[in-house]
């Protein structure tokens, strides 16, 4: 049976694999000094174009994102997120447990606009309620939207004029990179926010995210947020060559590049089919609306998530196609 | 120049990256319901006779420590460690982040004792001070000696009969168990224990610690607690593969057995030459004393942490062996 | 000026300055172990008709809701409110900072009903999302309304059967039982939840709120959490002495019924001065719609809340009687 | 029965009393921003010559350490408090619930020296410990003991070229200010610190601390950590008349001489009498070690705490003068 459930059902990149053997029994130092780390953090520098901003490696997603906003926050500050957003609904209260409130706002598609935010700031005046100071939105969403540069750049400029942190939430960052239409880079994401990372887990490695901060406030001190946190790794170098390897010849996008075709592929397929969408989604996860008879059928030989009933015959699914899935796996599907 | 500077300074075992080869592109489940993560379990749960215990697999030694004692304690309660416990001196403050006490009693050679326990019972009786509930030790300690069977058992006693939570760090616990006067068993710390944990990263695994949960209290929504400090990782095979690993064919105990007799190798060459020790260590870490002069002379061929001033010309450093230890380093160490 | 802006405007009731002055050079246990606080403590477990609760004295509420639910829940667990709760609105993020989520329903004109509860329940079933454990109500609620005694019922028996604490927080609670309508009694309130307050610094007292607690489970080591939250007053004779008096004779009930008497003829005579309002509401809170016009005239005689734009020409205003509010203000404020 | 247990067995002062009868009708604004609290927030700004402090009044001596410490850190910082040290000792960790290490130096008769935390900053130096970055002290001391100018001007030098902050608990600082060798102000107090208390449940106030901040960076939102905490009282108005009466007339430093006075007087008679103490305190706190026999004895007629063990036969106990102790039950005290 294949599954379409996540992109994180394989192990990783044989490339990756490759260089974990190579380097295996060299001794290296801990907790994130290795050659591995430094030459993964400079190649990142080097795409962005900035040799001074911050770069930390980081197991998981979750793990990141409270770390981060952990640090970035005073007790009664709060972050504001799409009702959508993995930080409010999927991360078992993380934010909250660090102290802060995830102040939400309806979702246009995932995405979190400069309307709904001024709304926020317009109803938090004085102490009797937090304080909202940061602007968490994930790049590409929960489902599968992404932002233009058109609208990351709004974004940024009403955070700075508003003294709110922007941040990013890249777990799937490669496959909204590799969007045409966004017309967004890495460069633009290190140019309009203040931090954002680079998920991987999603794309091709056994774990990791990279943090890249930018902002100087807060840089400050954040390798004692990580280890406070539990994810200060001894083998700091296991995170290290993953990364080095990803964006060695431009492995990362490629990766990226090919789930989203995949997905495409599959999108397109389905239309042809005459299937509906819950939602348009140009990157590596595909919505469609089918009869809940052929959803059964489908069960049969394929794995993936019921997202949402749509009435009482239909039901919206969740595809996820990743670096590994296969034309063929798609050919049956669509076949089916 | 060879480092004794720490156990992880290399990868992971050869068999280990073996098993990732062999399995990385089959699809599993993610977030540690997949095949090697339940065989793992298996194997653990064999190895102490007891199919009724829980077992958790979580990256790094400071992550377990957290989410187990967050985990544990109700906000007004504390733990008691030694004041040379990882969590009291090398955690940055991750216990009191989860907002407990560490109440830090003196130790013998790191070692935690009832009287000192009854000591700070006698000190906390009500409402104004923090109500002592668990109590945590390590074994192998950061001095590098070990609990025997029958201090282990006392302390179980004590602390049963107390009220008191037993939970136990086992980021060395290999070297521990591979002790033969210590006389302790896996299957003792399970028996002795309400919970402890399974070290790996410094014995052969890129990461990873195994937490043994048998307490029925504590087993409670474990789960949940994991993946709200960002420790549920999507691919939890990752950590999964290596236990199944390490627990297969006693090559734990093998790894841990070779660190052990290179320490010992150390240290009686160093007897022989003469010299004295901080401390007598029967496990992977040897604390000899040396002259500052020598020690200069050694950190041009060798790396490691010196571990404390003696007198003026004298110094303790520590020297740590590992599973990759190799006879000719610890000969050329000696003829230094 | 006459101010509605608040029921909290004046000082205490004379027979509590009274109290203070006859009590005062008596020399007093510190920390509520005085014999006022046991007085008032005993006049509240006689009105309950229960000796077996616990009673804690505590100076605020948004503190009294802080160290409850903060003592009442485990790390991963969350609470449900309306999404016009105070904790979810008014509080700072007292409660994301004992590391909770409060999770919001949209709210039935303040109220929580089982089916809003139930959708929580059902969307909360895994690891990747907070447990849900305890549902936070307020009597009478921010708009005034309060619940029956046939719905407290319905909330408690829902509750029991689905394992989720039921808290009631009562700032407002005397007028609350004061509306005959509702049918509800203190006895009621301790029989049909696990903890809840009664409120009195909106009823006449300087400071002050009582937790009472029915649930044995909750009860355990209370008193720690209260000072581990700065709560217990060296002089908790201070607040045991007003509760005693609000408990003697009916004071308390007194006095709410006459903020109750005072909303109620503003009612009525804006009523018939063919006002219309925001919410109708039963208690010391009356939420009339105005002209803006008329609003900017009244706020030259009387300070009060403008709550909500209702159109381009009207909004709706707060006006709070209380325990000291005179007949005259309101006849005066109502010829406006 | 007399009791010597404690400076807060009694209620507040005659004037204070009066001035709650004479206000209480008054219509007042809420949460601090009422006549009385801006009007004794004046007179200390007068008492301390500078006009740009800022002044926040709150209930109890363990919420205001909490509140500003918590307010004062970010989440890896921690402070340094001597062993005998309020925070470290006797509040049921609430500092660590905000998420804070209490790095405890062994105190020299409760005072803390610049070389002490000098030590802790040598072995605190990299992101595998907590960042020590405030410096906690109480004066008077916990063992009645005081710092004097130099002292204190000692370790404000040392903190500001160590960037660290230098709070003080002043709980009982009335007491100290009024120990003349010691030449210590209250403009002093202003003068040399980041921030400080003024306590004044111990000294004629029914409850209340007055924190003032003078370091510009912990001013920022001062407030809202202030409600997120519990403390923003509604009635703000109560403190505020408290502290306002007892900066008329200099009453709070007559009230803390009286103290002390009594304090004096006490040791005085025992000395005549032969009597050892546990330390020579110049406060109102007295430790006399007397026979166990006489204890016992004593206890029949005078309620205190017996401090410490101090041989077989011996026990120092300690004895708590007021602003209302009498002269009359200090000559009976000394006479048995």
């Amino acid at each position: 049976m294949y599954s379409f459930k996540n992109d994180y059902n394989e192990g990783a990149h044989p490339k990756i694999l490759n260089a974990l053997i190579k380097s295996n029994m060299i001794q290296e130092e801990g907790y994130g000094y290795d050659t591995h780390t430094k030459n993964a953090a400079s190649k990142i520098k080097k795409l962005v174009e900035n040799q001074n901003i911050d770069i930390h490696f980081i197991s998981g997603g979750t793990q990141v994102n409270l770390i981060a906003i952990g640090a970035f926050l005073k007790p009664h500050e709060a972050c504001i997120s799409a009702d959508t957003g993995h930080i409010a609904v999927n991360e078992t209260g993380a934010i909250e447990y660090t102290g802060h409130k995830v102040i939400t706002i309806e979702s246009d598609e995932g995405k979190v606009t400069t309307e709904k935010i001024q709304e926020v700031l317009n109803s938090h005046i004085n102490e009797h309620v937090v304080k909202p100071s940061l602007v968490y939105i994930t790049n590409s969403t929960e489902l599968g939207t992404v932002y233009t540069k058109e609208e990351i750049k709004k974004l940024s400029e009403f955070c700075k004029s508003n003294n709110l942190i922007l941040y990013v939430d890249g777990a799937r960052l490669g496959s909204a990179l590799c969007v045409k239409e966004a017309d967004l880079t890495l460069l633009d994401m290190c140019k309009f926010t203040d931090a954002f990372t680079i998920g991987r887990t999603k794309n091709g490695a056994f774990l990791g995210e990279a943090l890249v901060i930018k902002n100087e406030n807060l840089k400050i001190d954040f390798k004692y947020h990580i280890k406070q946190k539990g994810a200060l790794l001894a083998k700091g170098r296991f995170i290290g060559i993953q990364f080095e390897e990803l964006f060695t010849d431009n492995l990362y996008f490629e990766l990226a590049n090919h789930a989203n075709d995949m997905a495409n592929l599959l999108s397109k397929g389905l239309k042809e089919a005459n299937c509906k969408f819950l939602i348009n989604s140009p990157t590596s996860q595909v919505f469609p609306i089918l009869e809940n008879k052929l959803i059964e059928k489908l069960e049969k030989k394929f794995s993936f998530y019921t997202w949402d009933k749509v009435d009482a015959n239909h039901s919206a699914i969740r595809l996820v196609t990743s670096w590994v899935t296969k034309k063929k796996a798609i050919l049956e599907f669509i076949n089916e």
